[in-house]
């Protein structure tokens, strides 16, 4: 087990120690699991009353807290454990597979680049390329004409359908289904004709997409996941929708066809945005909040219908003043019957 | 590359040129992404401003709309840009794989109809019959004493689990589980004892069924799917349900244990229906519902709890109103103060 | 087929029959779908109709319901009618395949428990530890130091990823992901830097996890499911979690990171809770709520924002009095102008 010197590990992040700089640190943790000799941070202000009380044996923080622990003070805590994290957490890349799993099915037109590894029970089709060192975990399905760049890591029952196109550094978490066929369908009396979903999905460099994610394939052209963008667990992207650059998709949202999200847009959990709409850049969506129309950048939204968020925040207060309101409308009509029978400056009748 | 002379495609679509009959296409594409030689359409609206802008050199409309552009128009341009989608995409089955891959796993009670294709690292069980034509792409399980009908294709990581029964011409999307146990436990003090799932889901002819969707098995009985139904992605289908023909679920609609759809139905993307309830045919829910209780036939529900479509409209409007209403509230009370302390005709006290 | 005198299985029950104690029991189904040699149950009062048309031909109530069938009256019907039911379904464990699979890649420096079973295409990793009698069906992929125990049963396609740990008895459904990254990563500019999610899931006995639900692992430490809790398909656990002993999570539903709930909680399908707050034992959480803040135990919530249960359904009782509300302040307001103008006493202007 390594073990750091305080000091070592505050130089790392660039931070003041405040109090005892000679203790070593075994470890990392968080603040309510952290045990004797670890260090952990404190980032987040619902947990300010951990840091009496933490048993590690120092804290990263913005600031000293009166805590008789050792504190690393730095501007932004959690960037700085971040790093002393990765520090412990040693060469990920060591643990990764090697090399092409003998029980793996290749197709012989396969390009397969330099330190590639491929996965017991993988399937490769027909002219796929896989860049360098891409790793790719068993029980992954490469269809025919994929084409996946350099050093991406795709884990376990990924799917990724004919023709797609997959960047460099992009992670693929286990159950993803890139390519998928989009949800579209013609009338034909009360039958439902499938329409041919003959575009492809192309995803660009650093994305990262969550567990039993689907990305499904565009009707014609392409269903773009912009360069840097992050998408959680369970999430649904339909056919034809761009995601921009480094947007941030909570688990559980669902953007419906044809729908374009600007650079850094943030849609909290289980989101939901209807379709042939656009999402300006920064803009946000709240956790749960239903989408219904385009949202101009650099506004946030939440609710259902989605309002900016101001209001929205303004009109569910005062629906939970709801009841007193219908009570003061009923005593208002009471007080009012009062003065027209003539009986103004009585007092109301009592109601509840 | 085929080319085609746009009068050969307005007699495919049976529409009218309006402008520059002599031109050739290249190809299909959508109104925004269109390249020079490409044929578009127009159908939604929203899209009419690209009309003027648009690179492609032809566009299927319902109008003329004053383009300088050469119109097929027709009366239902998606419809028509189908039939030339398919005219260029050509014989997709041709890209399908033959026969049966050797890394395929097949119990030897397993009767395999003629001309089925079975992919590598497939399980096929006991006692499974796979009817003629069927195309089971690799890394699909499926389990013992399961019947699926003719010219079905299922995709990577499905799973079809025991005794299940899937019709004719039926498509699966990656990560598709059919005939996962029902969500059934019996309350014994804190405990919940599992009720064992011994039912089975039954698909009929034509359904499709979207990536990472879970259909669960019935308690006993059947969990059906009728024919024609269409379900999108990442759907939930709890035991016993029935899904009426015909019906359409967007993506991520959940349906609870023992509802029955009726015919076409269509529930909006993130619909939840609790259990128990019956919903009637042609009935529809808007995205996000929340439908607590059964709905008519011919009926639209939307909204939290889900009400009336037009009612529920007003509702949300006037919920919108609530700050000017509180005010307004407030207002009143004042001038009956002033009424009741006979300063009536004084002009009431500023608020806001 | 077997056959069981009415009399059997009450005794089996411990119930009491009420009429035409002479006949033989061929199966069981539910209310609406028996047919005539059958026994069901009727233990939901909206059911309750059925209890005069079903061909069962008997029925096990809580009442005798002036039915002309044969009733065995019992306080559990449902859990009478488990015992019934697994009586017929017969030794579930004689279907279960035997044995390692010679398709199976195992790594060598697994170790197998005795009378483990894994099926065809599995992956099972290096220092894997499989307890006894665990069953493992085709296409499972437990990657490396993954620790499973005893008598568990893991269906096609579940992901275990490296160094989860998981105990006695538990049931993985198919497409479940067990320790996909954590969703983190720290704001460097405009880019999303990815935070290592080093930590691991820790399962603990009798849980049981629905089709294609994710459980992400912790960034440090521990996401932590406890015994006997219950989650259905499609459910979405954040990193560093814990869920509660013998709590049940519905289809969809999302928790947000850290966020913590107690013993017996109850989540309705597609609640969505926000991270870092605390759920109190026994809590529950309507259908389709949002969760924005910790709930003390054994409170029920609903709607969104979620609010005390009986709160929120006075509330949602008065949004659909809002046109009335709105209509009447209206009419509050012109009887006001009325008394101010002189003319109180005469009716008020009509209007709607």
């Amino acid at each position: 087990m390594a073990l750091y010197a305080l000091q070592e590990l505050a130089r790392l992040v660039g931070g003041e120690i405040i109090g005892g700089r000679e203790i070593e640190i075994s470890g990392v943790a968080g603040i309510k699991e952290a045990r004797e000799g670890e260090i952990t941070f404190l980032a987040n202000p619902k947990y300010e009353s951990y840091l009496a009380t933490t048993r590690a044996s120092a804290v990263i923080a913005d600031h000293d807290g009166g805590s008789s622990k050792p504190i690393i003070k730095v501007q932004n805590p959690y960037l700085a454990f971040l790093k002393v994290m990765a520090l412990f957490s040693g060469d990920a890349s060591a643990r990764r597979q090697k090399g092409i799993h003998p029980a793996a099915v290749i197709a012989p037109s396969a390009r397969i680049g330099a330190d590639v590894s491929i996965g017991a029970c993988c399937f490769v089709g027909e002219n796929v390329e896989l860049g360098k060192r891409t790793t790719i975990l068993p029980l992954v399905c490469i269809c025919d004409d994929v084409k996946i760049g350099e050093d991406c890591f795709i884990y376990p029952h990924v799917t990724v359908r004919e023709h797609c196109e997959i960047g460099n550094r992009v992670i693929l978490h286990s159950g993803v289904v890139i390519g998928s066929d989009g949800f579209g369908y013609a009338k034909d009396g009360e039958l439902n004709r499938k329409i041919p979903q003959i575009g492809i999905v192309r995803i660009e460099d650093d994305v990262e997409i969550g567990a039993n994610a689907a990305i499904d394939r565009a009707t014609t052209d392409v269903t773009l996941i912009r360069r840097g963008a992050k998408i959680d667990n369970l999430v649904q992207v339909a056919h034809n929708v761009v995601i921009g650059e480094n947007s941030i998709l909570a688990a559980q949202v669902g953007v419906s066809g044809s729908t374009e999200l600007g650079r850094n847009v943030v849609l909290g959990g289980q989101a939901g945005l209807v379709g042939h709409i656009r999402i300006g850049d920064n803009a946000m969506v709240g956790a749960q909040g239903g989408v219904t129309k385009s949202i101009p950048a650099d506004t946030k939204v939440s609710g259902y219908p989605a309002r900016e968020h101001s209001l929205a925040r303004k009109i569910y207060a005062l629906i939970a003043r709801l009841p007193e309101l219908f009570k003061e409308v009923k005593d208002l009509s009471q007080r009012i019957d009062a003065i027209e029978k003539g009986t103004r400056g009585d007092p109301p009748a009592k109601n509840d």
